[in-house]
């Protein structure tokens, strides 16, 4: 079979080295070469096949992803691949299974919230997957307040035990990952009950089925709670259900780090800090920003490639259409999004620094940056999560109809990622936890009180609420400075003008609630700046590489003028810049398209994507969409046969006008 | 089993009189009575159930839906149903099927194209479904771009025939609804080849299936193109693909009413006017406005009740905690959507109107309304179906991670609308022909010529240009006038900016493509000021029945003040309105939040939804929520076994450290 690459003339015009480009998009050549090998280990290995996913029964489906989760474990096992490449290769396997739960909650967080002898004796199981555990917070009834679960463990001193119950249908966990076939054990979340008080939420280790036949425990209902969005999607995840009837667990398996329970049935909390909870938090969260960033790009490559191989309109003289990637249209919409993507995996780079950063403070008992960090991670866990989940839509729609075709990888791309928007926080709460942090950093400001990090801008409040932008001509768009001083005067003053406002009302939890929608939006502008500032600290790094610093210029502006656009109303209504200055925001804009233009195919090969991990037909590397997409669909098991099961039951009968008599 | 209304204290508070507004939701009594008898009956009708459409897989799937679909017809020829009461039914089936393409599109194109001839022919055999037909446009390689088609029909003097054929890959129909498994019969578009002369695309029908065995006839390859996004949704339909090898059809089937080919291989022009396409475009755009409303409204509706049944923070000493539909935030997202879908349901019937009056405009060769008529309803296609695809997504959003279940019914009714934003016209295709059309009307005004229809506003260009608004109050803000002049200015300014920076392209060609993004958002915002005038026409006629005008105009005004806070940088830059001006419209809209609380179950309850038709647990009448999403969970195939088929070669093996020995 020949094979041309359909794609080389676009690839051809790229004005920058590609090669240079993937170790900064990797985020070092370590990181490059690790992801590079793990994902053709998982590219070039039939038995992580993914194609006929869309069509299997849940059933199937399911079975599958168990065979591929256990043959992952293998492979890593046999090779003994570090933690670094486990977690990279089960990343490329690409498919939601009990093991994220296992790896990404269950053990952060008995690492997190265990003690010592707890980590020795779970974690050491747990490393080995000789148990596999879930995190079971979420219920039927409660999920964003956390604080109202309804579960219970209430101390039994007699027996030095612990008794989960779920006194209610409303308290049956519900949503856990892994739970529903799975798991033989659980981290889950219950009030903790002695003698008659109620001490708020505490996690417990609970066994749930039995090692011997995997059937629950006594006491123990489990199942799984059904369908979810999309085909294969998130379908091939067991999110469960739970709920205990008076089941007893020993004393040590409540997780300790923070508080304990004594034999004698003494509630003490130990001088390890709460705070310590957020630490796991902003780690969580710094890998669902770097997902974001993972899975926007993937539907870029994909609506990228596709916006160059597809042609409509045009042609002159006979010759060939115009590529839709040359519509300006086309690349209003898809640019933003490539520059989204390369934002997001700046920032989630600079998230996993100061995850370490926070870890290292805490090691040595400072907690004055914490509530910075925490709300931080949390805007841009809402930020990120609602632009990707928009922006695989919106490159699912920029492929015209084909997009809607499941082996456009696009629907199952969608499916699976939208719950992020609102799993580990809903985005708006998320946003309004954001927006009490900036009320209160507000508040104090004048005070003398040292701002830090991320609020650091707040510090140049006098200049910044009544500044107005320098900028003059297009050109000036481009620099740094005028774009940050836009963005955090519009940042600063969405938010002062909130707390204004609040405290016009008649007391300020009302003046809050009152207010809320105008505090997300002051929460997302913020957030906003935080990315924007980040890319800019990236840009103006050392970058090696033949013309890669211009291409991530044009992007940072791509990324920070398509906002100015977006929200253009909170920049005018603020003052902070003029129309005037706004259309030659829009000017520029257009510029750095055209800029970007003869790039972008480089720019998503930069990502370093194989055709297996995109699976999508219209996003191949060598542009060969046509003849593939024809060939798969033969594959679908409509096409068994010619004349559909059903024919002569329901479709003959009506042709022929015998429907009084058929069987229907 | 008790039944309780667990939303009756929410359906006591409203203001209105639900059922009057049930009236004015469908138009008319006569409307309202039709839809609700037909949606009672195939409620009530066991053969239509669709509870466990997610988990079927594609061929019980679409086997279902032929059974369905023939036993529909049973039931529309049986009960004598009249042509609106069977296309009701079919609605109420909810369920993609080929007789949505035969009715929708294959016998409106003979109606539209064919000949008296052809009518008496074909039409005979369609309306009694003698014939099954589809219609055949798209190819492979060819969507948006109709006349870039590549099939070919040519003609043959010796045989009168003509030849269809498909010369290359990219040609093959590849869409077309209800071809790939069950069509007899399509409309297909092909060049007119005569004597090696290209006439461009025209129509013909061709009989695709034998009517004795359903057998592709000789030279007919066609099959199904595969699955599309989500379970159940759209995979119910047979989207195909179809090839011609040199596929012999006679002259007469050419649709021949606006041009024929004679005897002897004349290309002639009948005197009917070509744009009677138009006719028949305004007709199916208009029946996808009003189905915008039915699928926005239908979220909403699930939106609405759930937000009133969750709770989530805020009990005061153990009392209940708030509901999730008083939080600012929940209304601030979901308000306007419930406006949205009253303002297109008002508009869509508007459009029913604009589509008789052209037709009996056409009858009396009148055509001067005609391109507005055009315009307007493509543009409003494109609004309406891009705010209803994002509407569906953010109400499943609303519902936190629940709504993230098929039992939801929301991801279904996504996954089954969003193809409304690319078929019949690409969305943005779409508003950049509006956008030629108002670069057209821009570039006479001032040349006397008088503006009709949904420009008329135009024609006050003067006044538009340069005013500014007079709103001094929040109160100003519900004023129609106010809210009219503020969108009338913005859309003028808008389009009037465009044409001016087009003029100094150095052709306008080429000014166009470069400013196209901005067109497009000229021609949104001539959209929008449509919907709004259209609500605000609809409240300013009789509306009968206990506070249905005041309903309705918060409605409206939410529909009105919410796009103007989404677009503030429009209407600010444009000089329209104020900053000042901008936060009184903001402080409207909030009491209008509060106004329209404690009617927003009532002001679903009025769309008269049965719970067959919403396919929603938590859409549910009765608001029993939490029961009934417990027992549906146990009913997925998973639950069939507690121990999950694959355990023992997938599970227990990694457990037990035997992957090494294990056949994976
Ligand atoms: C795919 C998926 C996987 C999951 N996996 C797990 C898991 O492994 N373990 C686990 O424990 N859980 C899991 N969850 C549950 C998840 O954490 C919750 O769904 C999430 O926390 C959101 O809570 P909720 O569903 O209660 O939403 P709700 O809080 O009910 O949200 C409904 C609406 O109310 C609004 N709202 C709620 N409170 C407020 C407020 N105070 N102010 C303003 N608006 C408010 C929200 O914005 C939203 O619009 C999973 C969920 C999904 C979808
Ligand atoms: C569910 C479904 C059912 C369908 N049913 C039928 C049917 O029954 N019969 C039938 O014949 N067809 C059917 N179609 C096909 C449908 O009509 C086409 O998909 C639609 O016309 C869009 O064309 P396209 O796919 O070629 O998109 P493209 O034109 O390829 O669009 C790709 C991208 O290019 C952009 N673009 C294209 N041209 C321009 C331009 N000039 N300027 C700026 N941007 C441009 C678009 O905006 C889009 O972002 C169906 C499609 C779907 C998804």
């Amino acid at each position: 079979m020949e094979e041309v690459d359909h794609l080389a003339h676009e690839r051809n015009k790229a004005q920058f080295d590609v090669e240079a480009m993937k170790i900064v998009w990797a985020g070092s050549r370590h990181a490059f070469e690790v992801s590079d090998r793990m994902s053709r280990l998982v590219a070039s290995d039939p038995a992580f096949r993914k194609d006929n996913r869309a069509t299997l029964s849940r059933k199937e489906l399911f079975k599958n992803t168990l065979r591929k989760a256990a043959y992952a474990w293998k492979r890593i096992v046999e090779l003994h691949l570090s933690e670094e490449e486990a977690s990279k290769l089960r990343f490329f396997v690409d498919e939601p299974a009990y093991t994220d739960l296992h790896w990404g909650m269950f053990v952060p967080a008995i690492k997190g919230q265990g003690t010592d002898e707890q980590h020795q004796k779970w974690l050491t199981l747990a490393y080995k997957m000789q148990i596999i555990g879930c995190y079971a917070q979420t219920e039927l009834g409660h999920g964003s307040n956390v604080q109202g679960l309804e579960t219970t463990a209430t101390f039994d001193p007699k027996s030095d035990e612990f008794i989960i119950h779920s006194p209610t249908l409303t308290s049956s966990k519900w949503w856990p990952g892994g739970l529903g076939k799975v798991s033989t054990h659980a981290v889950i979340y219950a009030r903790l009950i002695i003698d008659g008080r109620d001490h708020g939420v505490h996690g417990f280790i609970v066994q749930l089925r039995s090692l011997d036949d995997h059937l629950p425990l006594p006491g123990i209902t489990i199942g799984d709670i059904g369908m979810k969005f999309g085909n294969g999607a998130y379908n091939t995840m067991d999110n469960g259900v739970l709920q205990f009837n008076h089941v007893r667990i020993p004393r040590n398996q409540m997780l300790m780090r923070v508080s304990q329970v004594t034999r004698e049935g003494k509630y003490v909390q130990s001088d390890v800090p709460r705070q310590l909870v957020y630490g796991t938090m902003v780690y969580v969260r710094q890998t669902i920003v770097s997902d974001a960033s993972s899975a926007l790009s993937r539907a870029v490559c994909v609506a990228v490639r596709y916006s160059a191989v597809r042609r409509q309109f045009g042609s002159q003289d006979g010759g060939p259409e115009t590529q839709v990637i040359d519509y300006k249209t086309q690349q209003s919409r898809l640019f933003p999004l490539l520059a989204s993507a390369y934002a997001f995996r700046f920032v989630g780079e600079w998230l996993k620094w100061l995850y370490m950063d926070v870890t290292k403070r805490l090691q040595a008992n400072e907690f004055s940056t914490l509530p910075e960090a925490h709300a931080c991670t949390a805007g841009l866990k809402s930020l990120t999560t609602t632009a990707t989940a928009d922006g695989i839509e919106e490159c699912r729609k920029l492929c015209g109809g084909h997009g809607y075709l499941c082996s456009s990888g696009l629907p199952e791309l969608f499916a699976v990622y939208v719950p992020a928007c609102t799993y580990e926080g809903d985005n708006t709460v998320l946003l309004l936890q954001v927006a009490r942090f900036l009320m209160k950093t507000v508040s104090q400001l004048g005070s003398g009180k040292q701002l830090v990090g991320t609020t650091a801008y707040m510090q140049r409040a006098e200049h910044l609420m009544q500044c107005t932008s320098d900028v003059r001509s297009a050109e000036d768009w481009l620099k740094p400075s005028f774009i940050l001083e836009a963005f955090e005067a519009r940042a600063l003053r969405l938010a002062v003008t909130c707390a204004k406002n609040i405290s016009k009302a008649p007391n300020p939890e009302e003046g809050f609630s009152q207010l809320s929608p105008d505090l997300a939006e002051a929460a997302v502008a913020h957030c906003q700046l935080i990315v924007v500032s980040k890319f800019i600290d990236k840009i103006q790094g050392d970058i090696d590489g033949m013309g890669l610093k211009e291409q991530l210029q044009a992007l940072c502006g791509i990324y920070a003028l398509s906002l100015l656009h977006k929200h253009l109303g909170e920049f005018l209504s603020t003052g902070c810049i003029t129309p005037k200055q706004a259309a030659l925001a829009n000017e520029k804009l257009r510029s750095l398209y055209a800029k970007v233009r003869p790039n972008a195919v480089a720019l998503v090969d930069a990502f370093n994507y194989t055709d297996h991990f995109l699976g999508s037909i219209l996003g191949r590397y060598d542009g060969n969409v046509y003849p593939k997409l024809y060939e798969e669909a033969w594959k679908d098991p409509l096409n068994d046969s010619v004349v559909p099961d059903g024919y002569h039951e329901y479709v003959r009968p009506l042709l022929k006008q015998q429907l009084r008599t058929a069987k229907l």
